[in-house]
């Protein structure tokens, strides 16, 4: 059985490494501060023997040998970068439950058969280089590399300049690193298992997301000077556009979600009418179908609301990720894990996007989740307790194990 | 007569100071680039013969001796700081037409009865500093010094370190300098006198100004596994007010406006429902009673809007210029100016706030419009013409000598 106080240190001693006063971590993709949480878990590895490789993508492959090293590895892992405001579990849960695992395997003396590999992928987040989970993007053959090397962030830094500038631009290139299987562990980020009270969920598959730029474009003039019928107001028409967003969420509700993260408005000074509002949106839904429809409301509503106002629009799809259904087997392998550990759990379908997602299309995939309090991510106040990540690592290791017996 | 070549000539050379490739200028107040233009505007005086001298709001007197020098002066500028996306006429304009009408008086010999002082005021646009016209607004008693020194931006850092860092904190304390006088040569930065086809408008007075900061607080979550009905989204709340401060405004319309100039969204990242939204709201009227009437339904909005998203709120209001009424002498001396050099003209309420309206408490103030295209201002399209930019020097050293001479 894994060790919960070992686990829930690690996460702890981690959470330093960009660590708030709020409680919650800012260790944006690529920057020095994951450069060091990187360089930690790389030392650890390598202290349970492990070898660790890194692909150009800055992906990091910590390596345990098998009985059998001429096939495939049998993969765990997620991420260890963050949102700006983000908690100490999404992502860090599933990479040190992995090390947990592969710790406790280590110690018993336990040899699999195939060769095991923690992995943790660059950018998950998306919130530095857009989209998210680039980089198991690539691996899957979603993004070519060289689109990935060149998505810029809003200080025009590119993906490449800045793994190049921490160091972890590797030799291997992305993509050609073949897996038997892939399990993440992961917090819920939703409250589906919280209100039902379920230890661990069953990720059937990950619903389908799709993200949209909209640019604004009116006039920049002066507030006091300039009469309203005269404006041409960016931030009018953006802000009618955002209300909009919200009702063709709520009318598809409860399974679609609808929302504005990022906004941009230009010049931004208090006595200046806005000339110009970017603005991110990002629908999700289970069925591509209603995300269909999402869009089509949203391309009419452009000129409609904007029209009016004497504003152009320019809108870009950044961003298509259809719904994904895991492997039945791998599904198998978590559920003979969870019937091992006496755990409660449900079957769902995960509201995040996850790096399982992409690697889902190239390898037989799954993942494991466990509540978090209230639902909320994406939020300093992020929280699952020791039990609950303990629960995810004992069923992560409890499935990997089976997948390799089979 | 004023030398309309040399005042355009001046007009785009110190335009190259934070210039930019589209035509405007971006020298926002105390920086690096607002102590070239005062370097450059202190040696030009100084070549005419006349003593410069600095407060410690960092406002600059430029003083040319009379036969009386027991009497204090008559004044003429405006300012030369801008906007971030700023025109190359908006302040730039009162200083240099005042520079050339001094050098007309200078080349021709003329000795005015009273001294004659061109000063720039420090900080006029408040986009850097919030509110508009600090250091007119210290010298005529509306701030002390110490709040004026202590204003932030947004950087955190402080109004009074960063006229220390431009070495432009003087000696003599702010509000100690008596005026005869002050005229001030503007832009319109309205569509009024285009539109009519005057040369030059009578500024009559300034209508009232209030500047407010929004705060809407709820919940960052996850975009994509947060159902809608479970979030507290803030940018939800604030889009539907700014909705609401648009149809405030238009209710008032013609003569009110309100806008929204500045938003903040946190934390700002493409999936994350946004926590925390700043906003700042800019309502203008030519009577305190409606600003009332219109302030009194912003207050009422927050709640009406926010408590059904469960959203919290806190406003401020962090300004409140009442409307403003130049005085009948030196209006009479601008008109006796436009009558001498056979404009057209037309009275005007100026919609933009200005230094003079502060000066105008503790000194006997006007102010001198010319068109300008389109009315367009706070822009780096803002333009007036070589002859309208002469025109409006022309009558500001006429009216000034008339002053003088009553
Ligand atoms: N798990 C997670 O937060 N992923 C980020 C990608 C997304 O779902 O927006
Ligand atoms: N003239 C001018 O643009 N002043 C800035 C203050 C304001 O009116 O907002």
């Amino acid at each position: 059985a894994i060790n919960p106080e070992r686990l829930w240190d690690e996460l702890m001693e981690t959470a330093q490494i960009g660590g708030n006063e709020k409680g919650g971590i800012c260790r944006l993709t690529l920057t020095d501060l994951d450069r060091q949480v990187r360089d930690w878990f790389r030392a650890r590895c390598e202290g349970l023997g492990m070898t660790v490789t890194v692909d150009d993508m800055g992906v990091q492959y910590a390596r345990r040998a098998g009985q059998r090293n001429d096939i495939p590895p049998i993969a765990l892992g997620s991420h260890l970068d963050t949102q700006p405001t983000g908690g100490k579990f999404d992502g860090c849960l599933g990479v040190l439950g992995a090390l947990e695992a592969v710790r406790t395997l280590v110690e018993a003396g336990y040899e699999t058969y195939a060769p095991i590999e923690i992995i943790n992928w660059t950018n998950e987040e998306g919130s530095r280089f857009a989209p998210a989970m680039v980089a198991s993007g690539v691996f899957a053959g979603a993004f070519t590399r060289e689109h990935a090397a060149g998505i810029k962030d809003v200080e025009g830094i590119t993906m490449g300049d800045a793994l190049e500038t921490i160091g972890y631009r590797g030799a291997e290139p992305c993509g050609q690193h073949p897996l038997t299987a892939f399990f993440e562990l992961h917090i819920e980020q939703g409250p589906l298992l919280e209100a039902e009270d379920k230890q661990v969920g069953v990720v059937t598959g990950v619903q389908g997301m799709r993200w949209y730029e909209v640019r604004v474009t009116g006039q920049s003039a002066h507030t006091g000077a300039t009469p309203m019928h005269l404006r041409k107001n960016a931030l009018t028409g953006a802000a009618r556009l955002m209300d909009r967003i919200e009702h063709i969420a709520h009318a598809h509700a409860p399974l679609a979600v609808g929302s504005v993260g990022f906004v941009e408005v230009k010049p931004n000074s208090r006595n200046v009418v806005p000339g110009e509002v970017f603005f991110t949106v990002d629908f999700r839904h289970p069925e591509a179908s209603v995300l269909d429809q999402m869009e089509q409301l949203l391309v009419a509503s452009l000129g409609e609301i904007c029209d009016p106002l004497k504003l152009s629009t320019r809108m870009e799809k950044i961003w298509d990720n259809p719904p994904v259904r895991f492997d039945a087997e791998c599904i198998e392998a978590v559920r003979y894990g969870i019937q091992q550990s006496g755990f409660t759990s449900r079957d769902i379908v995960s509201g995040a996007g996850h790096d399982a997602a992409y690697v889902s299309r190239v390898a037989p995939t799954t993942m494991i989740f466990v509540p978090c309090r209230e639902g909320i991510s994406h939020n300093e106040a992020e929280y699952s307790s020791k039990e609950q990540c303990a629960a995810g690592a004992q069923v992560l290791m409890q499935a990997i194990l089976e997948y390799d017996r089979r």
